[in-house]
């Protein structure tokens, strides 16, 4: 998985949706940076694609979460035809265990520290 | 943080709430350390806590998943005073930037890689 932000996606207006992808991945990586670039890009292209977060904790669990504005857009995503051949394979190479909880965000807030001055 | 687990919480039955909470930290993280592990045996005295997920990239983003029943629960962990405390010092201290956002979970499953015998 790529990072190039160092900030997590802020909150938005309610009613979205967080699509939370919990892992635990397999020892064979083999073709999963490739696709996981891949499909990141084309996740950005689903019309009510808000962000996505991403951490993983070396050798541990990893947590993707997805905010869509509505199901109609994680439902697009969930049957582009890429995703679909990449989860498939997910299955069967990458992943020992993992669980997806979709869920209707009510409320949220986000923190940022204001920077000092000396 | 701790992390005990080397499986993902597995899905319960809708609906339920999932409080995903994403954190860049600062570079002092005096006093971090103790209190997560404190909050983390805390949540477990909830009624309706149902699990926690959690994942760091080095250097990077960490996400905190907390499952929960229901919004009593939510609210009773949120009106905690420990959690109040920590909150606080997190604001002043450990966190350069975080989002919370509270989600009703409307569906979810979990997979699990079949043992296979060579």
């Amino acid at each position: 998985m790529s990072d190039h932000r160092v900030a997590p996606v802020t909150a938005h207006e309610p009613p979205y949706y967080a699509v939370v992808f919990t892992s635990v991945r397999t020892e064979d990586g083999d073709g999963y940076g490739d696709t996981a670039e891949r499909l990141e890009e084309l996740v950005t292209e689903v019309p009510g694609f808000l962000g996505m977060d991403q951490a993983r904790t070396p050798g541990g669990l990893g947590i993707t979460v997805g905010y869509f504005r509505d199901l109609a857009a994680i439902e697009e995503w969930r049957s582009d035809l890429e995703h679909r051949a990449a989860q498939k394979r997910g299955r069967a190479q990458w992943y020992e265990a993992y669980t997806v909880h979709v869920a209707k965000v009510e409320r949220s807030h986000t923190f940022e520290r204001v920077p000092t001055r000396e």
